[in-house]
């Protein structure tokens, strides 16, 4: 499975069924397929299949989750992207492809993208920024926030 | 499993075999124990027991990540925070209890406290700008970054 | 008819055949009621009592758009606004009651809410400035971007 | 009638009873030529001719006039544009054709140009973003602010 | 003859030929009032008469304007001030009485006033900016644009 | 006498004589020599002989100062200007040379170039910025405070 | 000798050969106090005593110098600070008290004091900014640059 | 002894006698070697070879430090700079190379590298400015923090 989003057209369906799984799995990704199946009333078969339908579509991914900060990783930094106006996309799609980037959105406000970093020290970012991010053709501007502390990391929005 | 932090001291012990383990559940989140086990020579009640112990000390949690873009949640966002000087941890632990709040990290830069929102709608977010997050005692000034498209969203950058 | 928004429901229900009399009052406001009930198919009293009824909801307003730059009004004004972190909705409801005050918005970004203002000169906007905007509790601060040319000005974007 | 404005020469004419009448729409566009023709003691003809021609000479625009965000456009903002420095009014009549465009107005202060847009949702406002806006020759960086909550909207601010 | 501007109204009455009085003494204010007089055709009492009453009322100052950055005063500034929201006009005024400041307008946009300010040296701004300009009720934040050079000076806009 | 700076070299040699004559200037620009040179021991023809030697070195101007916003300038500004690195004081030196400008000096801090200009409206602002300031070779931003009201204007300071 | 610096009065005189042992010891701190009196021609006693009344007095400090992101201190940062109105040089003399803070200099532009502080990681520079900074009176808003990379640290600028 | 920082790698071993020793010349860059060898118990001769070998690497530099504004630089400042994308470490390598520049640092904020300068007075630094930091290669935007008082500048921040 891979964190890359694929381009999803809109009329992307996630059925009833779909998101009760998703449900559970946002709770517990480890919780065993015959639990859920018997929570919702349908074969574990069922739910096996449709879970690895929404790996293999990019709707969900079930993974261990850590703290960088706390595994050696001393230089995580959320950082604001600014682009030359007819690249947005193209920069979006590039910045993702490196191992350093845990993360990658797309904003409206004052940057055109936000990306997350993860790096083992001050030589690992000023690496990451000179040898990767800044010679990405079509970044303008960069502004690094460097993380002191991550105080929370959740993923149980539930569905709608 | 909760995603918030609790506080850990420096001398936080991850072991080696830890990290390994990390490393596998990074990769896949459901990977069987015994998988695992056979992989790095060690006993499947081993691996359980070692996991279940990150868990419940916070370095890890195993959970379903989804994009909230793709699940009827149209209005995510990242907002800066800027606090009353002497209120920034405060103001970090407050607003990690909202639960429209998934992600709270303190930066240093321009803003003290980065957070991310999962909403529905509009209403949602206005709601939650005006209801929690700027009642919060030591808020003193927020923007905010509409989400226009998640691109990536990676939790495998193993361990140092 | 006021231009001032009514708190409504999300519930509010524009049926189709609303929005097909809303699209024609927003080519043409002045569009005889017998022609839009010609082409709906449907009795002019009943165009007549739709649209005195969305009128009557705030959902259209039916009037006379100008460019105040061109009748006299030499100073107009878009106001950025950030206010006091639990002031926001009712700064928004104060500044509206003011009658230079054509446009107001809560938005997500660097301010918390735009207006626009229509003054007659440079003492008009300073009056607005001193005597109202910034006497209103909870206003903490103000960016002024003065209208130098009005380029377009257009409502015919349709229903969805 | 177009909301697109076209240049007038400084020394377009309003007379007297143009302001009258134009006050008289900007409180109600549909009041029936007849009443304004008796207020103002003039003949219905007369007023249908004067009304006529303000609305040809861009002077006027007698429309329906709704808030975007109940009728299904779930995403309008306004939009800051800094533009190359010798392309201001080349940038600003451009983006004025764009059919997502409501408002652009050229102002002083920290943007040189703003613009409303009003779009379904956020893939309409990104595709506008990078499809069109940023495509626009010239356009050297922009700023979104997406509406949460239309406050207030009102265009009777008379003539002077 | 004061520099501080007394408020007028806007009825405030300048006759074409004080245009015209002005208008010379803008070219040079040494100009002889026989010269002037001539060449407006009127009597020398006249323009003496006249000039006196546009000194006395605030309209003309005619004064020896000099480069501080040649005399002496190694550290002149430009001072952009954001006050709080309800002491603008009361600021201005009373950063109006420092000896220093040489220049005191209120304008849109990003500041609230500008200010420009005559010190000797570093030590001189420093005192100014924390014994006076920082002391007034109201100042709530100021930015310091130091001068490096003066390269243009004129005051021969004419008049309208 | 033109209130265009020229280069002048460090060495400028301005005698206490000078001064003492510039001080009585900056107090009263029409105060007769017979006067000053009374008041300071010297013949009037040594007077009138420095002070033309200041007024030609460029020293000094005397000047009939007025406030623009109340002779028919409705649209005063104060622009900010960023430049091109290597055109500084290129920039500086042709934006001296436009009728509009009265004022130019070279800034440490957010701003390269900060300049005065006097405009009789909002069009002659925009033709300002859009026809002269913008079209500037090594203009790279620029950001505009209009004026709202001019409160002081002094040009007392002495010398040191 | 503290780092301290004391108030020292505009009279402060350094002598010429004060200057020339300045000059010495910026070019080399351990320089024997033989070899400079061999190269000013003055006895090995007035060196040293000259030397160190100018330590005593503040004027000199001869130190060893390094590099912290070399000695293990990863976390060093120049932080920008706004302070209340009123409260700039009591913030800095107490700002000056911590040890984590290495240098503070009071500045004219965006910020009013800037400070560099030497912290050994995340969390230390966290605890200063929660723990000491934050805490003092009159301090507004901070904006943390985090240290990638030391390039250049030099003394010798010699004397004037 | 050059204040350049040669790029050292990862592996730069400082040995604990280092550290002690480096720890003697923070405290006073003066102080014989004779004591230092006392109170670390090993011989003079390795405290001197063990310095001079520091000094070589540039891991410590023991210099005379005094505080410029004292010694007759009236406009010393703190710049920040940002860069073309691809630029950064070329611009900080060659700024480095300025005889006004004492400090280079690169950062993770909203600057990419500041620098520390130190001039004679305002046409000292815009000759550096215009003549020297703009002109540099991939220099995009400066802004110029010019400093009033310098409060403390302290080294003996230890070793870790």
């Amino acid at each position: 499975m891979t964190g890359q989003r694929r381009a999803t057209g809109r009329g992307d369906e996630v059925s009833e069924l779909d998101k009760r799984i998703i449900e559970h799995l946002q709770e517990d990704g480890r919780r065993p397929f015959t639990q859920i199946a018997a929570d919702l009333g349908v074969s574990e078969a069922a739910v096996r299949a449709r879970t690895n339908r929404l790996v293999d579509r990019g709707i969900i991914q079930v993974v261990g989750v850590t703290d960088p900060l706390k595994l050696g990783f001393q230089q995580m930094a959320m950082i604001g992207i600014r682009c030359e106006a007819d690249r947005l996309m193209a920069v979006a799609a590039q910045v993702a492809e490196f191992p350093e980037v845990s993360y990658v959105v797309v904003t409206a406000g004052t940057y055109d993208i936000l990306i997350e970093t993860v790096c083992e020290d001050n030589d690992g970012l000023l690496r990451f920024l000179t040898d990767r991010l800044r010679t990405v053709d079509g970044v303008r501007e960069t502004e690094t926030f460097v993380y002191l502390r991550l105080v929370k990391q959740s993923y149980q929005w539930g569905t709608r």
